[in-house]
């Protein structure tokens, strides 16, 4: 039972949470992964059974405090100890700032940033005790600079940006490795394929991020020696501008 | 009546709001100051119309959504055209990740940067139609930099600036002045004079920011010509290192 | 002479640093403006001296040590002593990278930085026993982003940023300002005009800088007290996109 | 023939570009290595030797144009076709700004700057038909902020960064991997053992960073996709504080 070691990835219901799961789970790690209805990760949690790997679905709404306290313990309690937790809850939403309401800025703000925060606090509390694990936040351009109409977005990743420089800040002395990536440029996804077709067909030229090589990034900034750490990590195509 | 302009600074009720308040109303701008209470605030009135300025106090909890679109009706419609809006409020707050409860984390977000939101939001509502006016926000070092112990308050200054500049990129071509400081060090104010009585003790030599001077730099990018604004400005004392 | 004082342009010869000099003029300083040769500069020194102030042209090449140390101690030994200085030399050049000779290289470097450095220096020397003084440096969008075909421009102007800081940390606790600015837009200027007509096109509309709006700024980046100073100030069209 | 790959590593005289050499080595890249004078580097060929790799070495005077010329012409002449290039000279020097000599600052920028220049065009220019290869640029902290007694450092430094980001922008496009890190500590050298006893004495605990740990984050770099690459790296080790 001592080699047992679980990865936590919140927001596992796109398909660069999907990716980073079954990277890690190739390696051995047990995927646990999460989004609001567990059901529709069926198919994933197939896959990783499929290619030898072990996986767990579980339906949890991120936001609220008591499902990511119970959502760890159990984790931690029934299925092993969590050695990597990943957020990975995106919500990009575009509007003016006249046209931007409360319950949109709020929300927003919930979904993107106080989830990270709960996973963020919970898994830091499992992981100080033992002196060790990863944790990493998923980022984009938003995270560091605002933009017309992404006042709600901006806002959210800007803020889970602060979280993870300031846990980084008080947890690698600890041992822990909190990272951040930015995420530059469209990821291959259903969503992408549908809405912006125009970015997807630079997919043959390898113009849009595929979710494996993001993954590929995150396993390569959990196996770094801490003697060499990165807390913030870049990823855009080689054609994107910036 | 055509004249008349009014300033309106949220959080109104430390010693910079104050002196922002007091230097525009210098220059013949109402000041339209608000806290939480209005009756603290009246020693601030009083000394604005003792100088032979105009100024009024309202008590206004600035996260409530209904309570901000109110004072800026009545303001409007009662006083006078807001030429200038400023967000000062903080919620500098430290504890360790693992004892930042959920409530915290939520509250001084709300505090720091969703009243913000609320003041950006409406004031510009009323600016664009006459395509005019100045919206500051006030900014600290945790803006641009999480560090141990400020996962809450980092977190809701790097959302306030992510807003300040979507907003500025949004209304800037809108004739609307959006700008952002970045004060970094201590300020001259009763708080720390009680409970940092070292920082305090810099005063003589000026290492410990005045009110008033913060003032004078609001007034100057308010005044800046529109073919060089400055979107964000920082702050500090001589004698700080950073 | 006790209240006779002293401000150094280096690179005068356009448009920026001229404002700049009649700004300072205006305030009563007396303004030593150079560039390589001084007899361009008589129609500055003209209307500085038909505004009422005092204007001194200097012919000198500021890539040359013997040229700097030479003009520093002239000013302060018959003129006055030197209270402000700023640097505004500029070589913006654009060439792809195989096509970046090393002579153009270094040439950059030599006149957008290298000259900064030695400016920098000698009114160091100078200001350090009087404990008292401001040194500006002018900066510009490719002080903090290289770009595609900028990279010998992008090169001196991040290097002269890092000479701008790292001389404000030693030299703000001995009382000496010193500050950066980051122009981001283009000047109105003879050059612009002729080779860049659409962008002077928005002039009317105050979409292109003015030199004097740039040297107002300066003016109040020196005046501010010391309890509250600015290291890097950014300056922009609000019609400008960034 | 058409499978031999080199890698050109200037500046290999000191454990980092040592340990990249025998990192790439490893994975079939034949080392290509230069200092100023290439009996020193005998020890570090002979290990790569030792260990299966194939290793050559060029005393090279890395400011000099012609030098930088005929030694790419020479490896793609008689060697192999540089798939890889990794600038890794540094010139750090601590001086206050008013000691600080001209020749000082020139010859700093000249070894930290300038020779980083000449490798990356020259480079480039080979690779440029070829449509593929990497340029690594090491950096530093002070490639990111200007500090106290160190203009003429920080201003290599950040003038290399610049060079990296300009030249990425232009090379990316043409699937050329252009790549700068920010090396954050102390690392493991001999210098560092004699001159830093204190730093060194972090070792046991993996406080200062291992030239080996650095060779394996180069080597990530170059393989990352091209759908999903890294610009600029941090790394640091874990017990730094930042």
């Amino acid at each position: 039972m001592s080699d047992r070691k679980a990865i936590l990835v919140i927001g596992a219901g796109d398909a660069t949470g999907g990716a980073i799961a079954r990277r890690f789970a190739r390696e051995g790690y047990i995927a646990c992964v999460t989004r609001r209805t567990a059901d529709k990760l069926q198919p994933l949690v197939e896959q990783i059974r499929a290619d030898g790997g072990e996986a767990h679905a579980f339906g949890s709404d991120a936001r609220k405090e008591e499902a990511m306290v119970s959502l760890v313990e159990t984790i931690e309690r029934d299925i092993a100890p969590i050695e990597v937790a990943v957020f990975n809850i995106g919500a990009n939403v575009r509007f003016s700032i006249t046209e931007t309401t409360a319950r949109v800025y709020h929300k927003v703000w919930e979904m993107a940033c106080f989830s990270g925060f709960l996973m963020g606090r919970e898994t830091a509390k499992v992981m100080l005790p033992r002196g060790r694990g990863t944790i990493i936040f998923t980022g984009a351009t938003a995270s560091v600079r605002g933009r017309e109409g992404f006042a709600a977005f901006a806002g959210a990743k800007h803020a889970l940006r602060a979280l993870a420089q300031s846990m980084a800040r008080e947890l690698w002395p600890k041992n822990i490795h909190v990272a951040h990536t930015v995420i530059d440029g469209s990821i291959d996804t259903e969503w992408i394929r549908t809405n912006f077709p125009e970015s997807y067909a630079k997919k043959d030229r390898q113009g849009i991020l595929s979710p494996d090589s993001i993954a590929e990034a995150y396993w390569q900034i959990h196996r770094q020696p801490r003697d060499a750490w990165s807390h913030e990590t870049e990823l855009r195509p080689w054609m994107e501008s910036w």
